[in-house]
This record gives structure tokens, C-alpha cells and sequence, in this order.
């Protein structure tokens, strides 16, 4: 099995602009999660990914030429500037998705413009900042989404994310969320679209250090191998089969 | 049972400049469709639907004001013009549907705006133009849009549409086609996409009297009642429930 | 619409033998149910269902002859004794669901015969008696078995059910639960067998009062109307289809 | 990646008794695939699988002591002799899966008995006997199951298997096969159950040379590596979570 390349999308503003963010994720998201990635390939014996960071700010937000079709996983993270991402990147991200590459998206990009794209539907859910603390269970121990992960694991502090999430049925739920409030969440969510696999995790609030966590780190890295790319073929075409293959026989 | 208000989308322009079109459906698509709801209707001892028409080249093709909001169930015909019908028109057909319209896709409508915007994904096929028959094989008589169907039945002459079509796996697959040219094809599918009910039904092509076939008017009529909006309620928000409800009880 | 007919299995053992459920249900959980699939319809204006009692005790647990036949939507509530329901009353009601009758199993039976013959799997989940309360997520206000239910509801006191429920993916997961305790539960599921539906709807401890609440009653009375059968078809022979279809045009 | 511990079960009957059978599989159905997994093995970069035979008339079946708990993934081919396997092994098989083994259902072995429990269908068809060709369509290239299939490929001569298949809506359906006699078929089918993952497989009656065709074998190979085991976990019994984790945190 060759290294999975991996894109991570990054807004990197909160960490920017935000002590506490700051404090938590001094390099920024996209760093803690690629991290993330090289520890989970070597404590498991697999290639060490190829990574590639593209934020928001950077010149078409990083995400130009030849990225997309050069990316086997793309990871997103976004929050409070989904409308800056632009229309043609979002799009871009949606084909390159329906030629076969894969897509995490991670907690607050529920509302990202290629996950939307790619749903079909508002992607809304509630919502309390308000430190619950977030059992996650796990329903599907032998996928390889959860290689490696216990029956329940906790999370000390997060942003409540309650039903009802406004997405398609998916084709797999893998972990549902308790909060300590009285929510509930699928939070760990499987869809094919075109040749693509997406998948939707939701914990990581940037003010609390949930993607340190070594469950997350562990879920991200599985998700990363198993969405990867097999395929580079668009679906955007409608050919013309003129000639019946019973004819051709 | 009330009887649900469904509103029939046509181009209407094969029907206007193309006589062999003319020919078979002299007052359009349209029209055709809505004797065979009605007569679906009378024969099985359900209420009259009311029916509206909404045509491409109507003032805002047909669809302002409250119309969608007025419709349970919408059904869309299109083929040549898809690109005619404005973004704005076909984001409010999506939304109508995620609050809990009913969206009924016909035959080359796979290409519409709002059928893609619900899939998230390019809808292509395969097609040929070649007086292939196609007989269609019920893979679930029990189902309510199935009522009235038998276990296969024949199209004598249609245009083929094949596999691989390039929309999220369906929540259920109803009919398979089977084509003399060898090709197969979903033709019969439903989803389901925030509150709404959306059903893709093959057959149609507009140089073929398709839609004077007792079958295909049954199942239309079956997807009519069986779609039809159950409550009218956005998911556009993502409510702050700023109160857990465990403090409140 | 004529009216569903119901036959209600119950174990009846608990509120024979022991006088805390019996202060409760006097007359019996099946009693209690039939009173509240009656006294939906008549809210609701639909016809009165025809109800029928099998009792686990009575002549082949009053399942024989063409009671099955007969029964549009079977409801089953088991706990103590699924062993003494008889291999060969099981494999009928397999079949009949198979042939169409929808089947609705409560709470404990989810390690009744029939709803393990017909998933496949061992249907276990985790439990715990200990008065928790539980919070019930509607996900999908608009499927017809959520007519009348509101965004959640909360059961003061019921037996926990936590996941790992061991079903195949559910065709659809309608309400999740919250438990006081930690634990989540995918409680109310179906799925389609052969030309019958089969719900599984979680709550129904014998030592609460559970199958008088408003919501549960609605839910299960929904549950009636929306699997009822709409045909009588046996799915068990394999017919030889000699003459290809092609052939006989 | 290990080599994966594959057993293929095979009848063996059709070709000790039927010498048009024995010219086509000379060593027995069974001997056929293991060469098919090897080579695939061999010219994808894969570890050789770790092949055993388990055979009707063995004692026991070949599937007593730890073999079940030692394959990763069983292949299944069954016709005449359903009957012939007893219940205890059917059911031990059912409990390998639900443990995590995977299981590949090849042809006629649709209405084994692992099958059906697994299931909880009939698991009934159409057939017809009458040399048909094949058209297979590949509905999902990006699919492990399908690396290295064409958009389509032929069967010459095969047994036809028609729908209705009464089987549970698959998770996943890969392959649509077109008969030249007029009729459709899901012919690549996933399910999951318990931890494990159930494939079908449809062509491969005995009296052709199909699993020879090197489309049917890469399927098949790829099946073995993709459906393998990833744990070993009962899901026999329902755990008494008597003390709630709320209160251990």
C-alpha cells in the first residue's frame, strides 16, 4: 500500500486572532492534525502519509492546479468563514470528490460549502457552548473506521452537537454521542458520492484540545486511509452508448 | 385524506416546436400527466388531486410566490433547457423539499437543477436514442408506489438509459430496467432529503406516447400520494439550545 | 382505508404472577395496548382496528389456523419465556412477515424468536434496571410513524437499553434515546423482510407504566397502521422461468 | 497486511457423479477457486492466502474444532445438497459471522442454509437453465470489490437468476447483470451482520467454465481480502451494565 496523500484544509483564523485557541493549537489546527496522522502511520505500521496544508488565506486557498487531483483524502476544518471559501473552490472540491477522492469533514465544516454541495440538505443541527462532556459509542467495532478504538470513549469538554442533523441517512453510523446535557448525535457518519467516500466526524471545538486526543487522532488517521482515493474518473459526462453492446457482439 | 395539491413542471417546448412531439402529447407533458393522476385517482377511490401547472417560460417558471409552499407533491419534466430554469427557482425547489415537499424527477429531469442539487452529485448515464424496448422488473410489489404493478411489464419502444448513474445510493430501488440493447438501470428509486420525499421514475422520453401507459401513469399517480408533504418545516436553522434539558426538567 | 387487523402477542406471565406489574396492568400489557391503538384511531379519524389477542399460554399461543393469515400488523411483547414460544409458531410468523404482514416488537422481545429468525443476528444490547430516565430524539418528524410526536419526549423512569444493539443497519432510525446513566440507544427502527415491514420500538418495561404515555401509545399505534400488509405473498419458492420473457414477445 | 486464513466449502458432488461437471472442474469446484485466489493474489502484490478446504462429505463438514474461529473469511458454494449440512454447522457459521468472520456466497448457494439465517429471507430467484449470456454492469469501479473489473464484462453461458432475490436490501449493490432472456439481476451484493461482512456472488453455475473467467475470479479474490475479519467477538450475550458510567466517572 502506497503513502496516502493528504490535503488538510485549515481556516487557520481562530488560532491567529485567538489567545486561547492559540494556547491550545500554537501552530494551528492543520499542524495538530497532521501530527495526528504521521503518529497513528508509525505506531501502525503504515506509510507515513504525504501531507500538504491548504488554509483559507492562502492564494485559492491552497486548494489550485493540480492539488485536488494530487490528493487521495481531504480533510476539512472550517467554523466562522465558510462564506469565504469561494463558490469555485467549493465546487472544485465537490468533483474531485464525485472522481473518487476522499473527504473528512471534521465538526464544525458540517456547514462547509462542499459538504452541503455534496449532501444535498442544510446540514443544520443544535448546538450549546457550554462544556458538556461527550461519551462517544462506538457501534461498530470491526470497521476499519474504528480500528483500535474501545466500546466508549469520553471527552472531558465540548460543544454540544444534538439531533436533529440535517443530512442524508448515512450509509453507516458508527459512533453516537451521549451529552451530559440530554443531546444525542451521530457523530461519526459514512457516505459514498460518485467515487468518493465522505465521512463526517464531529468532535473538535477549537477551544478545547480534542484533537490531541488519542481516539480522535486515532479515527482521523483510520479515516484518512480508508476514504482515500482508488479512482480518478469524473462523472460529469452523460456518453452516448450509439451502438448497443448486443449489437457488437 | 385530504387530497394532495401537486404541482406538474413542464418545458413545454418539444410539445410547441416539434410536430412528431406534438403529435402525442398535443397539450404537452403536462396535461398528459395530469389526466393520469386523475384518472389514477377516480379508479382507486382516492380524492381528486388539485393540480397546477407551472411551465418553463410561465413568469418565474410558474413556481413564485407561494406555490411551492401550496404544493404537497411537485413533479418535474425536463430536457433540453435544464439550464433555463434560474438558480434562484431551483434552490427554492430544494429547500421546498428539505421543509417537506414531495419531488417527483421524470426521465431526462435526472439533469434538472434541483434533482442535482438534492443528489449532490452529476446524475449521469448512459443514453441511446434506438427504439430499444424495456421491460421493467418490480423488485418490491408491496411497496405503495408499486400498488396496481405487476411483477414486470414491457415499454415497447423507449430510449435506453444504462448504468453506472451517478446518484447517491438509493433508500430503496424499486424497479430494475432491462434493455434489448443490454443495458440495466435503477429506474425506480426513492431518497429521502431533509423532511421531503424525492422519486426518480425512468421512462418518458418525449418522442414515445410513455405516458399513456397504464403502468407508468398508475406508478406516477402512487408516487403523487406517497410523497406528499407531511409537515412544512425548514431545516435551514441551527438552533442554539443554550439550556441543556436535563437543567430544565 | 380499512381498517388494520391487529393481533397483539403477549407473554402474559408478569402480570399473572407478580403484583407490582399487575397493579399496573391489570388486565394485561396487551389490554393496555389494544386501548391505545383504539383510542388513537378515534382521535386520529381513522377506522377502528380490528384487535386480536395471542396470549403466550393459549392453544398454540393462539397464533393458529389462518390467524396470521388474517393479521394486517402482529405487535409482540416477550421477556421471561421467549423459549416457550415453539420453534414452529416462530417460523410461521417469519414466514407471514415474509408474506407481508407487518410485524411490531416491543422492548424486551428483542430477543424474541421471530425478530431473531428475521434479522439474522443475536439482537443483544446492553441493559440496566435502575430507574434511569430516558430522552427520546425524534430524527425524522415527518415519517408517518412520528404523526403527533414532538422534537423529544422523556420516559421518567424506564429500564436502560444501551448499544451495541445487535441488528442488521436499520432502513431507517427514527427516534435515538438518551439515558440518564450515560448510555444511548437507537430505539425506534425498521426494516423491510421479504414483503412485510418489521419495527422495533425500545421502551415497554413491565414495571412502569410505560405503554400509557401519550407519545408511546401514538407511536405504537402509528407503528400499526403504517406496517400493515399490503399483500399476501409467500416468498418461498425459486420458480424455473423456462421461457425466457424475450422469447414469448 | 497478513495473509488472510480463507476456507472454501464446496459440495463436491456434481463433479465426483456428473462427468460433464468433472471435465470443467476436474479437482473439484473448490481446488478451482483456490487457484483463482492464488494467482490474483500473486499478481496484485498480495499475501498468498492461507487456503483450506471444508467439504460436504468431510467429517464434521471440514468445519469443526477451531476452524471457523481460524478463517477470515469462508467461501461458500453450495447446490443440490442443502439439506445435507446439518443445522448445527449452518449455525455455527451464522455465529462466525456475527463474530467477524466474512462470508462469500457464491451462486447457488443463495438458499444455503448460512445464508438464509443470516439473512432471515427465503433468499428465492428465477432461474432458468437454458444458456443465456451474462452482461454484468459494474455500478461502483471505485469499490475494493471491483478493482481491476471493466464498466461491464460478458459471461458467455450461464445459468439465469432472475429478481425478485428475496433477500434484505443490501448495504451495497455492485454488479447488475442483464440475461439475454429478458431478465435483471443484483448479482454483487454486501450486507453486514454482527461484525462480519456477507458477500453474494451470483454466476458460477457447475456445469460452465466460470470460475475460470479471470473478471469472476479478481471479484472473488478481492471478496476474500475485503470481507476478512478484523475481530473476533461474540455478540451471544446482552451485558448487565449494572452500574451506569455516569457514576464512575
Amino acid at each position: 500500500m502506497r503513502a496516502p496523500r493528504i490535503t488538510i484544509f485549515n481556516e487557520f483564523r481562530h488560532e491567529q486572532r485567538d489567545a486561547a485557541v492559540r494556547d491550545i493549537y500554537p501552530d494551528g489546527i492543520h499542524v495538530a492534525l497532521a501530527d495526528g496522522l504521521r503518529a497513528s502511520a508509525e505506531a501502525g505500521g503504515h506509510p507515513a502519509p504525504v501531507v500538504r496544508y491548504a488554509l483559507l488565506d492562502d492564494p485559492g486557498h491552497g486548494l489550485e492546479g493540480d492539488v485536488l487531483e494530487k490528493t487521495d483524502t481531504l480533510i476539512w476544518w472550517g467554523h466562522e468563514a465558510h462564506a469565504d471559501v469561494s463558490d469555485e473552490a467549493a465546487a472544485r472540491v465537490q468533483q474531485a470528490v464525485l472522481s473518487g477522492m476522499g473527504l473528512i469533514v471534521l465538526h464544525s465544516a458540517h456547514f462547509s460549502k462542499p459538504f452541503r454541495l455534496l449532501m444535498g440538505t442544510n446540514c443544520s443541527l443544535h448546538w450549546r457552548e457550554a462544556d458538556d462532556h461527550e461519551r462517544l459509542w462506538n457501534l461498530e467495532p470491526a470497521h476499519p473506521l474504528l480500528e483500535g478504538i474501545p466500546d466508549s470513549f469520553v471527552l472531558e469538554q465540548e460543544e454540544m452537537y444534538g439531533e436533529r442533523f440535517d443530512v442524508p441517512a448515512p450509509a453507516e453510523v458508527l459512533l453516537l454521542s451521549w451529552f451530559s446535557g440530554g443531546e444525542v448525535f451521530r457523530s461519526l457518519c459514512t457516505w459514498r458520492r460518485g467515487h468518493g467516500r465522505v465521512v463526517y466526524f464531529r468532535p473538535g471545538h477549537e477551544t478545547y484540545p480534542t484533537y490531541y486526543d488519542p481516539n480522535v487522532k486515532q479515527i482521523i488517521a483510520n479515516a484518512g486511509r480508508w476514504a482515500a482515493r482508488t479512482v480518478n474518473r469524473s462523472t460529469a459526462e452523460a456518453p452516448n452508448a450509439a451502438v448497443p453492446p448486443e449489437q457488437e457482439r
